[in-house]
């Protein structure tokens, strides 16, 4: 029987801030990506998110970015990859405290925003990242975006290496996300995001806006919590796979 | 044989700038207060503060504040103390991160400045203290002020508690430290003040303004690593003990 | 013919992070409250709001905060009145600036949150917030909380003061705001907020909780821009007063 | 009888930290760029260095960088040149705000760091700023980096364009600083720095590494003020200027 896991950006509110609709989005994924403090997060959000995704059944992993809270870690900031190196680990240390705090315990990581995507293009940024997970905890895995640079950076790292497709998101002939203002960039339509997805986890591959399929292993399904569609996405992904007898669990419980 | 521990807060610089001559204060005590990030540091100089004191054979412990940079961690803000449990954690956590990263591990936690003062005074704030450190890691030693609330906080929450006296401080009847600004508060002499703690040690008791000795446990002696005569103190310090056969070591190696 | 001013806090989001309904509150008010960047706002939301304050016609005023975007300003942080007055002479120049950039002109300032609370009661805060306005530009209005220490303390600096009440607040029977989270503090049906401002603007007195009228001088109605019921509040004082044809215009143009 | 302004970076600290010796090298220079708050600089310390510069009767600039404290202004942030004129706006504003504050009057602004490399090499960036500039206060002048892009944009916007060079700088055959950490980049001689600058006075021109001399107008020489050397350069720079006739004086009193 198949089975896939459903994972999504929380807990990136800031102070009187929020982003996204944390407690619907709990209800409907099965691993949750949790902002560390210093593209979003605090403290308080961390605990909260954390004791939270215990209480739903959600796996948790540490979600660091860029310390950019004005940018929401979505600006590629110039740090080298020794500078990310420390600042990843960082990030993880703090959520793990605070996981344990809650209850919970995280069980990956995945990079967040400009980070992840520098990452994907980016070898020695992503070599850098995996670096910093096995320095901290070399039985955290690592969850990454399929078909790119942190694949292999985490395999060579010794990680346990998961990788995700994006729900919301269309891909290039090479397997690359479609930088968004281009078209065909979002998919805003949440059955017709559904059905896509569907198709790729029976296909076992990536499909691009050419039609093509690249073949990759997807243990993980991304929906984005802090954009408007990200509920009925999630809801529609997880009412179609299960429909398609398809099961939707953690890939680390 | 009397053995006794010599800490200092270390890697209390921010980016381009610094505070105090770390690799100095580092030759010459056997145990590293390091900050966290959110009063003083950065995951760059926690990474190579953890690194150096290594490489001196240094124990190091998780030095947590409020997040004020600007102030130093010195002002006293307004933080519930369910906050400054989470506050606590999310420092521990990225300590505990950056030691293991740089090869070094976090023995214990002791709090920076105002919060310090705070959970001295206030045994609600150190109860909070006590609670994060035992929520992250319950084998985490609780570095306290002596003859304060840090000590009964500790010791409900199952900690192994250590207590310190300050080689640079004058003390109140009671035991307190005597607030800066006042007479005494002070004790910028290093040979002074290393005779002065000589005396401690072998009573076994804390000297009080006016003579009196406040006998306490006194495992650890402070030397405030961003004063102008921190390294003259520390070194001062440590010629009169190991001159009267005091050994120095760490109290959690 | 009876005239007043109808203000609100604008601009307090911060990069990805929105507060409050701008455009919609923009086309009720009068008066824009904006803040400055260091509780909320940045130049980016700034200079955006300036510019629609423009097109809408409404005056905009500086509405400067402690510096604590954790806190949005609600939280009394410790500063000495000597520091907020450079902290308040920093964020008036700073949204002089961005108003200059974007066409409009900053014509009064009004406190934030906490500061604003703490200026209310203790007549050494206000006094400070009127000497950093007098001190950057002498013709700046204050807007003060009316029948609070804000209100001698611009006078004394010689400042033109305005005195505002608020819409949806509840009063005790010295002229206070009913404490958050006390029985009567918020007034959350639009209606009744309404008709209790027109009751108060004609009898020129705050109505107390008790139903005591104090008499004041009322130039200006406040409306929070971040509850959930603003947009509702202010439409429904719009037109309540403007029902009974009290005019609504900016107390400074 | 030729004149020239000296100018350095003032005010670089923030909250506990210093940067420099501000206090010798104001009884040195003729003109101070202060930092705003957003690289270095706090409230505090703006005020203060105005306040100091007015008692020795030291010019005053704004000194506008990247919001990037933990950079100190020293990265190159992804800002667009859109964000980048509200970011000058911004601090520009601040600064006018504090120098009155401190019965001082800003005159001129000079870009710091990262933004000043971007400003002299990028056209688009140097015309932000000048725009900036301009919006908040066209009568202050722009002190730009001799025969950079800083000038002619400077200009285009109808500023008063004065040019600088660097006491401690080596220049490429094209006027370029020579990057720092390559050979020549740095004079740290206070002596040959000294007469180096007499040379570049005398000729009106730019002297470089390879010796050849590229004529531009010298208004101002820099000497920064966070470098070891500063005081001891900006002392010989004097004395020997003054020694062969030349008026220190602020290019904008």
């Amino acid at each position: 029987m198949t089975r896939v896991d459903l994972n999504s950006d929380l807990g990136e509110g800031f102070g009187a801030y929020t982003s996204g609709d944390d407690a619907a989005i709990l209800s409907l994924v099965t691993s949750a990506n949790v902002a560390c403090g210093l593209h979003a997060g605090d403290p308080e959000i961390m605990a909260r998110t954390f004791a939270m995704a215990k209480v739903n059944g959600v796996a948790v992993g540490a979600h660091p970015g860029f310390p950019d809270l004005w940018g929401f870690g979505r600006r590629r900031m110039p740090f080298s990859p020794d500078e990310i190196e420390r600042l990843v680990a960082y990030q993880v240390g703090a959520a793990q405290a605070l996981a344990a705090y809650s209850g919970h315990r995280i069980t990956y990581v995945k990079a967040h925003g400009a980070l992840a995507n520098l990452a994907a293009e980016d070898r020695s940024v992503a070599d850098a990242i995996a670096r910093a997970v096995r320095a901290v905890d070399r039985d955290l895995a690592l969850l990454a975006i399929a078909l790119t640079a942190q694949v292999p950076a985490g395999e060579a790292c010794g990680l346990d290496v998961h990788q995700e497709i994006f729900a919301d998101r269309g891909y290039t002939e090479t397997g690359q996300l479609i930088p968004r203002g281009q078209p065909g960039a979002l998919i805003t339509e949440a059955d017709a995001a559904a059905a896509r997805i569907l198709r790729m986890i029976e296909a076992g591959a990536i499909l691009t806006a050419g039609g093509a399929m690249l073949p990759t292993p997807i243990h993980s399904i991304c929906v984005h919590g802090d954009s408007a569609h990200a509920v009925a996405t999630a809801r529609a992904v997880r009412v179609r796979l299960e429909g398609a007898g398809v099961t939707l669990a953690p890939f680390r419980p």
